[in-house]
């Protein structure tokens, strides 16, 4: 795909989130299991059916600007959950491994954060204004969900690995 | 290196986020350049500066935990940094080329936003006080750094490219 225009980059943009919303439904399961606070499986089991519909609203856009729903690799969220992945395999301790598990997860939030404020500020500007509400929408979801990662950690997952 | 304990998990994270400040450093140079806004140019010069800071309060980080500088592979950065400079070359038009190097800056001050975060509360929780400032202090730069690219977008840049 070559890239001259902000619709190029914007629908490339929405390929990378596609791509990584996908993997991050393929590595839930396996951080909900691996989890020991009950409080932690359930904000990442909630999030679970959250990214399900994440996708759904991404094919919408999709569909609003006339493209066919399809992913580019994003080396980045590779990365990302590779590491999760790693550390919980490393980790016996079972409140160190939710602290690690917390900080994998808010660094996939903030991954999605960037690249859904950049998505909905594109699309207003390209006048996707349909568009721009779906992605909008979802970027507060994942802002909410960081920040409930936050308060588990400092209220109850930090003190117990500590 | 093995994690058992929180002390482990806070090394591994200081080291990773040492590796990913290096590897922003030395790509940043060729992001400046292929800038072409003179804002923009000179907010991510500007970030080089503090960029170098940064690595060395990690230096003074590490020798307050009575440990050796030292990174490792941190997989997420090195994707977001590909991933930049394909777009760089990639992208013929100077303003649509800002508009992706603004992005992908972004998706590394959130990089850097998480993992300060994290890293300041483990070193709080950890009982390292004076490092838990340091990180804070150079998580509140990366806050302010997404915050004026956020600005340059809006106000000038994905105006020009759209």
């Amino acid at each position: 795909m070559t890239m001259e225009s902000m619709d190029d980059l914007f629908l490339h943009g929405l390929q990378d989130i596609y791509f990584a919303e996908k993997h991050i439904l393929k590595a839930l399961p396996g951080m909900v299991k691996s989890v020991e606070t009950d409080q932690l499986k359930r904000a990442l089991e909630h999030h679970r059916v959250e990214t399900q519909e994440h996708v759904r609203r991404l094919d919408q856009v999709f569909k609003m600007i006339g493209a066919k729903p399809a992913g580019v690799e994003c080396k980045a969220m590779l990365g990302i959950l590779d590491e999760a992945e790693e550390q919980m395999s490393e980790i016996e301790d079972g409140s160190v491994c939710d602290a690690a598990i917390i900080a994998s997860a808010q660094t996939v939030e903030h991954y999605e954060i960037t690249r859904y404020g950049t998505l909905a500020a594109w699309a207003k500007e390209l006048g996707h204004t349909d568009a721009a509400g779906l992605l909008s929408k979802t970027l507060e979801e994942e802002k909410a969900a960081d920040r409930s990662l936050t308060k588990l950690a400092a209220e109850m997952v930090n003190r117990a690995a500590a």
